[in-house]
């Protein structure tokens, strides 16, 4: 058995493919169907396309369901520099809810409301404003 | 960047885990929590360590919000035979919701509700009964 990829369903796939590539994931794949009117994007770090996030965007849109859950948790990626990383999703518009304060995690929502994980490669980084004293905002 | 897990909760450990073990995944790594009152297991296919499901398990439960979701899809992973991963699954009292009738895709849920994609490695095989003609069972 192999794992293959997590999916989660958009609503507006340039937005969101603009959110992935910020967060630095790279587009690895694509299926169109038009007989099934949906675009299959499947984005994962560089060099690890084995580990992809697969966005699902129906032509037609995709409604009916709540759009946050308790069973779904997040999608988790290692960063480099959880700092720089947050800046720069922060300077794109992207809120932080959960800063890193610790120089270690936060949190973000994709513009589909997905909680995304940030972690600091190598553990923890000394604490660093503006970080340490942000609060947080809404929840992940 | 690296991807490092999807994230979901349980809320009964031991029946996922099972459930997730009969899939084919097994425990990578496993972190409790006494103060934060948590469980934290990953588990992922044997020889893919790098690709796990973290299942957080909060002790005193974890309530108020959907278990079911628009925006969350799937977890999907591949296997070596789809008709008797099913039948091994449908032994063990899963509910097979999209039965492989084509012999390359079914659907089950986890006991939390997690949709679970189970793809045929190689592509289809040549449609086969009982699958060739079961019905869906809810959706997924």
């Amino acid at each position: 058995m192999r794992y293959l990829h997590t999916m989660v369903r958009v609503k507006d796939l340039e937005k969101s493919m603009d959110f992935y590539r910020l967060l630095g994931l790279e587009e690895v794949r694509r299926h169109e169907s038009e007989e099934g009117r949906f675009t299959l994007v499947f984005m994962a770090p560089p060099g690890q396309p084995e580990c992809p996030v697969e966005l699902t965007y129906n032509w037609d849109g995709d409604e009916g369901l709540p759009s946050d859950s308790r069973h779904f948790g997040h999608l988790a990626y290692e960063v480099e520099d959880i700092y720089g990383k947050c800046a720069e999703l922060q300077a794109a518009g992207v809120v932080i809810n959960r800063p890193p304060r610790d120089g270690r995690m936060a949190f973000v929502r994709s513009p589909d409301n997905v909680s995304i994980e940030l972690l600091q490669k190598g553990g923890a980084k000394p604490p660093e404003e503006p970080w340490a004293s942000m609060g947080n905002t809404g929840h992940w």
